[in-house]
Parts: structure tokens; sequence; C-alpha cells
């Protein structure tokens, strides 16, 4: 599905709708230097993309892998384009869950081509911003490739940050006096941490190449600006590092919470327990039918016999109490 | 066992089927700039193998690495041939396993012998479909070298996928309410995925020396296809590298739900027999046999001690209750 | 908000009282090779800053960074300026919590901006040691860049001894025969080294490069001294290093004297009941109602039943202790 | 102890038994370029190899390593001799552990001196098996090291196989339904784990090198055959590596099953002393003495009783069933 | 303190005792090429090694490093002179502890400054032996270095082998019958082990580079020196790396060893309980008041009794035996 699709000229749109199997001659108006074309489709389907493939030139290998998403990150040359796959990631509040889609793009002397899957990192308000910034989309394609990369590695930090805030919640949870089991979600945050990370690893030495201005086809001056974006994925990384080794002790502290706690338990009860079974035997002991048992025949046999009892309780409880076992 | 032998002309095979001791006779055909011959071999033996390296001029150490197989993966010069081991890989649903084979190939100026061990990874379907595609077989040797490395490392990434799902089971399995233990399961998959790290970690450097078209003898245009399979590489070493790690944290996950769940259940038993510690002392007091017991001579004694052990229990129930001990 | 601002020239200050707006002016004063301007920020906003940038003509996106704060630390090059991140960190006795903050250092050919954020980490002494220290002063910019750095990773090293002391005493209290469940503790301490961490690792790059003289604007005459200030960082992150490795054999070591403490309490609660439970059985046996039971008319029946109970218990008693038990 | 010592001229042995002190003469006999010594030594002391060093210029610091032994693996250059230093090792049946010893080389231009310390890894084997292939010692010096470093590794494998064996053992054993501690066997196969990774990790340098004929003294026509050791080196490498994992699973699988078989026994215990406590109420109930209690002179008054203490432990077997306690 | 001081001419002491406050004229004694000054001093204060700064031209920054102590490792060169730290290491029996402390080494190019701090690494013997050897300290300033860093790394070497013992015995009695609670132990022997990192990784650069004759000012022949001690720092880093393994895997063990002891206790002393509780039951039931109660009033009604609880008894004693609980 095309999303959207126009000529750039003098970092200005230059009107011109572009309809399905239109694609050669909307590359065709290309005609000054630094005029391109910036093309935005949706989950295109093998026929649509081979289209868009003839068009603009592009390498079967870079088309299927755009066709069937699941890639790594990756930038990699072609002839004369360039072919750069971005994960991207959305935080879906609903059941605290991190999503992935894919963004790979072509980048030819003269052309964008940008294919999104999944259903997250709309990039329409990255092409809105950059068509009102016409001083920033002057410099041509490398803007809009510096734009596309900014806005997916944003949402990179939006999504540490929910994770960070879903962090403390466990940390808040674990060592909270009351109990709970936060071991499933604890796992699934490191699944959800995991699946950034193989969003961001692989991210970065594309990132460093375009920041050192090594990438042909990409202007050096926008190094900086590729720089800021390398800064911003070293932060997310740094983040979910982090998170990561937290969760972990996090993890080790509850384990060693909850078992702390049951055994306390176990030890009352059965101290509990125990507290009775003096008093007991006391009992059996009175309940024999010798026939020969003097306090059975005191007057005051029965209050003795139960202040024996209360006392040898009573001992017990303050030994107990003593050895911090009640 | 000879499985299968060809020689290639300008894309297409040339029909002459090649019997035993009949080697030379094969090369010898190999008469125009590009022609090049395709043996393949299923377990041979050292004598079948030392006939075919006198007709091709193979290595004695590389001819022993391929009939004794248990290489690890590699690719290596022997004077003017190359010398490529790679390890395949096959799921076997009846017992949840992955299973290994090899594959080595000799790849001189004129022939590509590949050696196979082991039930999997047939090499028909790749020469089939490289028959079908003349314009790519027309490439050469590097188009068979490629071929049979592409087939390979898609069959890692059908194992991948299989691991990944009984991954998900496992953890179904650790999360779910029900008990179960499933460290022996656990340790199995870890077992099988590092046997896939052993097929996969190694290669990954030949690939990259294919991919970066350094290797003399595999033609430098060849290059984009093997960085292909060198991405798939990376994929399934990410996939296998994330199922690893997250195998490590559902075995901690389950051995602290099982410790919980235990514990819980001791609680309770020990708890359930605690309400019981009260009344049984009760019973005994009221079993003493002193002269003296008003009780026992209330009306309503016995009614009463009856109330007096419920009413203990359900104090001790409530409290319980409180406590989260029952 | 301005914190002072001065041109110094041949090592001294000229006295100069610059007001906001009044930049340009400030910058004007420098005349002679070797002059410069320092002007200090505090948490200046997005307004003031750019008028500063306006003026000392920095980079938009370091000027978004300074202003933004919680950068990782770096030192990077825009056009003809130098900008340096730095984490200052302090310890509040309060509650035993690392803090941090950010200095942002933009260093021009004349003039050094630093803009930083946070309570602590104040640049006053720094500033007042090297107006005393004209000698230093002298050798221009690179002495500011010097003493700031300096000054920060002082502060970097205080913290690390504070941590040193909370493990000391985590540590003593993980192996004092007194219980104490440490688990949260030894938590908060990891998340600290973590914070300290942040602050160091990246900063050793920067500094590395500053020792080597390999950063123009920066005199590599002031090398050793960067080499120093590296050497200290290089300590701190060992200190810290050292301490997370420690926090975790601590965490291990209490985790198991806890649950063998708790264990043992059992064992004893356990043993303990286990001594009354035969005279429990042998009091019960003499309270059954057979008509023939020799023992209950003998003269000595009771007293012989109760040496029998603390007969038994003893031998018990005796048992437990030889097992350990008790 | 001179074990054997020859001239070897042409790939064939000279007959010359060499006596002590005799060793000068010895190495006058290489006249001839590419005639060489192989004098072979069994644990000299300092004064046989100090004669050997004045005969052969060896230098005093790989001398001392040489009789002291217990060095790491290692290839250094002294002057116009290589020193070599191999650990070998062996496992010995008997109490299924990996013993160590070691082998020195000293190469000069026409000598090699060979001083094995440890029972194990005799090299007559290898001696014999070059002087029965006289176009292999045909390759001179190289040859021999080559022999030496093959033997060496070949005997790495078995040990490697050997343990794989072990480990196969222990899995089996943690897994098998009977209850057995492993941790201690776990524990010393770690160790000998350890001992065999020590012998070859620090060997891959070495032998990198001389596969890759660096290495002045050793002709590179070798490299291919040093590259086949360094190829079994990795493989042991390899298998080590896996096994040490597999280890680490295996204990911690064997830990958590521990626990929860002595848990289940522990509950099972409990649940059944559970079973007894509710009858044993119902019988004190029924010996309480009060004067009014009708289902004492009830005419199934007994039966009764006992049916209430039959029904309700058969109430709570089956609500223990249910939930899995017993 | 000054400890000693001399002037060395053609690898002799030239007599000459130098008193406080007189080290310039002590360094106008070298006249000839190859003479030299090592002035040895213990734990100076500021003022005494500003003095000797002063007449040796040490460079301020060092000259604070080595007042203070508390450096890591490192060798630094500072204009025309090398400011080599050292960490000293001894053990001390009577409390099993390593102990730290330092040696600062300036080496000029005609004098060596060494400053010692700590009880430890009396540098003495090293000087006495250089003395003897009128050789080696023919070599110059490079025989000093190679003294002093080849006694300090053998002083790590017999640290190493005591740590070694302790770790042995740990081992011991982890994995011995009797029971001993030992991460009190480990925890202490892994601090000490960490302290021995600190002293040699950091060591090992710096060696390197002496081995590698890199070092300007020290003379590249005495490269198989410092290769010599860097080999040892190799040893003593492999075998510390090695203890630390084996510490942490016997705390494992001995984690496992413990609950698995404790959990038996506790199994042993319930089932022991659980035998008692029928023959209790059965005392109740006869102890019940029925007037119709045959039992009661058969002649064998109390051995009957009697019988029927040893008997439960013996029937729950074999079935625990053979479940293995008792």
């Amino acid at each position: 599905m095309i999303v959207d699709s126009a000529l750039y000229r003098h970092g200005a749109r230059v009107p011109d709708e572009c309809e399905a199997h239109d694609y050669a001659r909307l590359r065709a108006e290309v005609r000054e230097e630094g005029d391109f074309v910036w093309l935005g489709l949706h989950e295109p389907d093998m026929d649509e993309l081979s289209e868009v493939a003839a068009a603009f030139g592009l390498h079967p290998l870079a088309v299927e892998d755009a066709v069937n998403a699941h890639q790594r990150p990756k930038l990699e040359r072609y002839a004369d384009s360039l072919f750069l796959v971005l994960k991207t990631l959305w935080y879906v509040d609903a059941d605290d869950a991190v999503e992935t889609g894919e963004i790979n793009m072509f980048i030819g002397p003269d052309f964008v081509v940008t294919v999104r899957h999944g259903r997250g990192a709309d990039l329409r308000p990255a092409r809105q911003h950059l068509e009102e910034h016409r001083r920033v989309l002057d410099h041509g394609l490398s803007a809009v490739v510096y734009a596309v990369c900014d806005s997916v590695v944003d949402a990179y930090r939006e999504v540490a940050l929910e994770l960070e805030q879903d962090v403390d919640e466990v940390e808040e949870s674990v060592f909270a006096p009351t109990r709970s089991d936060d071991s499933a979600r604890i796992y699934t945050l490191k699944r959800e941490i995991a699946e950034v990370r193989r969003a961001v690893l692989p991210l970065r030495d594309p990132m460093r190449r375009l920041a050192a201005g090594e990438v042909e086809g990409i202007a050096p001056e926008a190094g900086p600006f590729f720089r800021d974006v390398l800064d911003h994925l070293g932060q997310v990384d740094e983040v979910v590092d982090n998170l990561e080794t937290m969760l972990s002790s996090a993890f080790d502290a509850q384990v060693s919470r909850i078992s702390v706690q049951q055994n306390d338990d176990m030890r009352k009860i059965s101290a509990g327990a125990a507290l009775v079974v003096v008093p007991t035997l006391i009992a059996g002991i009175y309940g024999m039918n010798f026939s020969q048992m003097p306090e059975l025949h005191w007057t005051f046999g029965y209050p003795f016999a139960l202040s024996l009892m209360v006392g040898s309780s009573a001992v017990l409880w303050i030994f107990f109490k003593r050895s911090g076992w009640l």
C-alpha cells in the first residue's frame, strides 16, 4: 500500500500524486541536481514491491528482505543504492508489552523508498516535520534518512522510559512488606528488554558509519546529526543494560525474601504447635489410670495440673521469644 | 557412495553419468573456460575418497578430515583448492531433538566435490533448483558454493524456529498454575542450543570472508549473496543466543516457583495440623482422672468442652487466615 | 542563571561583571592571544542558553543537550568548538544515597562556558583555586578544562570511598552472628554502584584522548595532567568493580547463611517437639481402660511410668545431641 | 636421564648412541645441510641439563624453565633457538582423573632437545612413527616439532573424550529417578576441565604462529600441518567449553531436583502424620470423663467412634490426594 | 626514611653514605657513562621526597603519587624519567590474610629512586643479590628495574601458592562428611584473590612493554628478562583466576550440600516422630470410655493393644526405610 509519495525540490514538496504502477513516471520527474523522490509504502506484497524495484533499480536480495521483514537492523550497499533496515518499537499500555515492527529504506542517488511493517512507527509526523522545515529538507536525501532514524530511535527512548517505570514497580513490589510472586513479571520484562536490545545493538554499527561520514551517498555534513542519533542509541543501550542487571538482582532478592518469609511462617507455626505439646503430655499423665496417683485426690489437683500446663507453656513461650522463634 | 555427478557448461548440465573409478575421465571433460564438474558423495570410505582425491588433486589432510567427519566448520586453502566444512542440522520431530551431520566441499578451479555425512541435509533440492535457474548457474562454481551454504543455513533457521517453539512451550509450562518439573527439558534444550551454536559460530568467519570477496577462487561478485547467508547466520545466532538467555531465566523462575509452591503446601499442612492441636489438648484435660473436676459433673459439661474445642480452632483458623497461612 | 563570568588574561582575572544579555560584549573583551572568557551557568533555560549560543557560536545540537541534561559523558567536536559532558556525583549522608548532576562544557578558542545541573558539584572552589594559582591559570583554557575534570573526578573518589564503607558495613552485618536481612540494602548499593559506573565508564575515552594530547583545542602539554585524571578514573572504576563483585558474593553468602540459620531453627524446634512425643505415648498407654493392666495396680506403677517417660526423653535427647540436631 | 638420542640425515636415523657428557661430540656429527640431532631427556636435573645447554648453546632462562617445569605453554625465541613448552595430559582410568606433565623443546638450527616431565606422554611412538616415514622426516626439524605437537594434542582429544563420557554419566545420574548427590563429582570434573583448559588455551597462540609460518626456524611449508594441530586444539577447546557449560547446568538442575525431592518427602510425611491427627482428637474426646456423654452409652457407640475416625481420615486422604500432597 | 643509597660504577658499589639533604652531591658523583645512583626510601613524607625530587628533577604529579601511595600499578613517562608503580603482596600466616604495600620507582638516565610503602617487600635482598652478581649489575639501571620487578612478582607467586593451599583446605572442608559453614572463609578468600588481581592485572601492560623493549630508558637487551617476569605474572594470573572459579563452584557445592544435609535431618526427625503417631492413636482409642468396648475385657486385651502399637510402628518403619526416609 502506498502511504505517501512526493518529489522534493529545493527543500519543498512538489505536488504530484503518484498512483500505483506509475513509479517510473514519478522518478522521471527528477530533473535538477538535488531533486529526489520519497515513496512511502506500508506492508507491500511481492508484486507491489517488484514494480517499485523495477522503476528504481532495487537489488532483488534487498527487495526480498523488505517483503519478508524479520531482518536484523543493518545498512548495506547494493551497487549504487543503500539498503537500511531499522526495527521499530512501541509500548502497548494495555498489556504492558513492547511490540516490534520494521522499516526498510532503499536510498538511491535520487530517491528514498521507505517500506514499513507493523502498526507502530508511523513516518507521517517525521515527513510533515521535514516539510515544515525547508532549511533541513534542503539537505536532500540525507535529511530524510536522518529524520527517519531520529524518529525511530526517539521511540526507543520512550520505550526505555516505560520499561524503566515497569522495573521500578517490580522493585517496589519485591521489597514491599506484602508478599507477592513477581517472577513471571520479571521474566516478561526480561523478554521485552531482550527485544529492545535486538533492535538497538545491531543498529549501532550503521549509525557509527553514518556519523563518521563513511557512507557513500549520505552527506558527510550530516555526521553530527547521526552522531546525535548514535548518542541516543547509546543512552537506550545503557538504560536497558542497567535495567537488565537490576532485574536480575531484583529477582535474586525476591527469591531470597520469599524464602525467608516462608521459612519464618513455618517456624512460627511449628513453634506455636510446640507450645501445646507439653500441656498435652501433662493432660495425658493425669489421664493415666494408676490406682496410686496421689495428685488425683488432692483438693487442688485439678487447678495444680492446669497451672502446670500454663506454666510450662509460658516457659516455652519465653524461651521461643528469646530465641527469636516466635 | 556417489550420489550424483555432472559436468556443467554455460549454466547447463551436460549429461554424463560418472561411474566409480572413472573420475579422471569426468574431469577431463572440462574443456572450456567456465566448465566445471560437480561430484556429490555420501559417506564415502577412505578408498572411495582416495580415488577422487587422486583425480582432483585433493590434499591428504583435507581428505582425512572429510572421511572422519566431526570437524568444526571452517574454510581453508590447500594449494590451489579450497576446503569448506559445514555442519548440517535438522530437527527430528519424533523426539524433539536436533541432529547433526556434515558437508565437506572441495572447491578447485574446475570442480566441486561435496561429501555429505548423516541422514539430513540432502543437497538434491539445491542442485535441482540451480539446474532450473540457468542464469544463476552460469556464474559457475561460486553459484554452487552459495547454493550449498544457503540451503544449509536455511535449515539452521528452521531448526531455530523449532527450538523457539520448544522454548515457548517450556515457558508456558513453567508459568502455568499446574506443577511440573521442567528441569530435564530445559537441560536438553540447552544442549541442543549448544549444538546449534557449534554449527553457527565457527561458520561466521568463513562466510564473512566469502561475503567480502576475499577468498581466491570464489567470484567477488557473489559477495552480496554470501552476505545474505551471513545475515541469516547472524539471525540464527541472535535467536539462539536469546533462547539461551531466556531458558536460563526460565530455569531460575521455575526453581523459585516450585520452591514457593512446595513451601506453601508445607505451611498449609502444618497450619491445618496445628488447628487440631488445641482441641486435642482440651480433650486431654477433660480426660484427666482428678476426683475434683467440677466441669465433669455439669449437665452441659460435654457440650461445653466440644464448643471450647470448636471455638479455639475457629480462633486459630481466623488467625491463620489473616496471617495468610491457610 | 549566571553563576560567575570573567575574562582571564595572563593567568589573572580581569574584573568585569557580565550581566545577562551582555555576552557579546564580554566576548569582545578578548583581545590578546591567550585571553579567554569563562562563563558559568546553572540550569539555564532554553532562552538563556540561546543567547549565550548566539554570542559564542555554539552548535544547536550541543545546546539542546546542555539544556536537557541527562546526557552520557562524552567529548565531541562541533565545528571549531568542543562539547564536553561530565556527570557529577555526590553522596548524601542523610539517606546513604548517591545523587547525580551534570556539567556541560563548551570549549571554544577563546571561551569556556560551563553549564551545571543539579545541586552538587559546585565549580566555585575549582575556579578560586585556579585564580589563586596564576602559574596554572596561565596555561589558559586547558587549565580550566583540567581543573573542572579534576574536581569532578575527585568527587567520584569520595563517593567511591563512601560506598566502600557502606559495603564494609553490609559485609559485617552479613557475617555477624545476629540475624538480619540485608537484601534490600545490597540491592540499593548495587543501584548506586551502577550509577557511579554510568558516570565513570563513558568518561574514560574522552580522558584518554585528552591525556594523549589528541584533542585539538586542548594543549598537548596538559597531557600528563589529564593522564592523572584518567588514572583516578581508573582507580574509581577498579574500586567500584570490586565492590560490585564483593556485593554479589556477600548477597550469596547471606542467602546461604539465613537459610542455614532458619533450617537450624526448624530442626531444633522439631527435635524439641519430638522429645515429648514418646512420653505422650506412654501416658496414652497407661490411660487405656483395659480391665487387665497389671502395672496400674503396682504400688510404684505411677513413678514407674513417670520414670519411663523421663528415661525415653533422655535417651532421645542424647541421641539428638549426638546427631547434632539439638 | 637420556631417553634416546640420534642424528638424522636425509630422513633416516644415523645409528649413534650418545652417552651422557658426550653431547658436544654428538652435535659435531652434524655436517651436511639438513642433518639434525634429536636428543630426548626425561626429568633431567640442573647438572645434566647444564651440560646439554653448554653443548647446544641454550639460554639460561629457558634451561631454568625446563628444569623446574610448571610452565605455561608458550613458544619463545632466545637468540637463535626456539623454546616451546607444551603441557601433556592423560586420563588415569583408575581414579577417573586427568594428570598433567610437561614437554619442553629446544629447537635450534640443527638440533631438537626434548625434555619430558611426568609419567605420561611418551614420545617414543612419535619418534618411531617418524623414523618409519622417511618422506616426512626428510622435512627435517619442522617434522619433529610437528610430530611432537601432534601427539600431544591427540592426547588432549582422548582426554576430552573421556571427560565427555564422565559428563554423560553425571548427567544420567542427575536426571535418573534415583537419588544421588553428584555435587562432589561435578566439582572434580570442573577442576579437571580447568586443567585441560590451562593446557589448551595458551597453546593456541604458538600453534597459530606456526600455522601461519611466522616462526623463524620452522619451515613455512609445514604450515598446513600445524593448522591441522591448531584445528584439533580448537576442537578440544570447544568440547571442553561445552562440557563446562553443561556441567554448570547439570549442577543447577541437580540442586533443584534434590530440593524438589526432599520437599516432596517432607510433604508426604507431614501429610501422612496429619491423617492421624483428627482420629487422635476423636479418641481424646471419647476419653473425656464427663458424667453426661450420651454416646458412651450407645450400643454402637464404639463402632460409631471408630467409623468417625476412619471417615475423617478418608476425607482428609481424598483432599490431600486431590491437592497433590500425597 | 632513607633505607640505603649508593653509587654504582662498572657493576660495583662505590662506597658513599648519603645523608638526608645531600642528594644533589650524591647525584653529582655520577661522572662516567653507565654510572648510576640507587636511592632507597621507605615511606617518606612530602618534605623528604620534595628534596629528592629537586635533586633528581622528578615530576610533581609523580611525587604526589609516590607520597600518597594507593596507586594502581602503572608505568609512565614524565619528561626524561620513568615512573613505575608496583603493588607488593605478602601473606600473613597469623591471620591467613594477604597484605599489600607499594613500591614506586623513579627511573632517570643516571638514577633509580625506590620508594617503598608498607612493611612487606623488603628490597634489601634484591639489592644484595645484585651487588654480588657484578655481571648482572654491569647492565646498569635496567638490571635494577628487573631485579625489583622480579622480586615483587616472585612474592606474588608465593602468595598465590598460599592461597592455593587455603582453597584446597576449604575444598576439603566443603566435601568432608562433617558439617561446617565455610561461607565466611570463602568470602574472605575471594576478597584476597581480588586483592591479588588488582596487583597483577594492571602490571601486565607495563611488563609487556618492557619485555618488548619498547620503553625508552630501559635496555632492549633486558627484554627476555622482563618476558620472564611477564611469564610469572601470567602464571599468577592463571592460578588466581582458576582459584576464583573453583571457589565459586565450591561455594555453590557447599550451599547445596548443607541444604541437603539439613533437609535430611528434618526428614529423619519428622519420620521418627511419625512412627509414634499411630501408637498414640491406638492408645487414645483404648482410652475411650465407651461402656461397650469388647477388647477392654479380653484377657489379652492389653498385650493385644501393645502389639498393635508395635506392629503399626514396625510397618511404618519398614515403609520409611524403603522410601529412604529414615
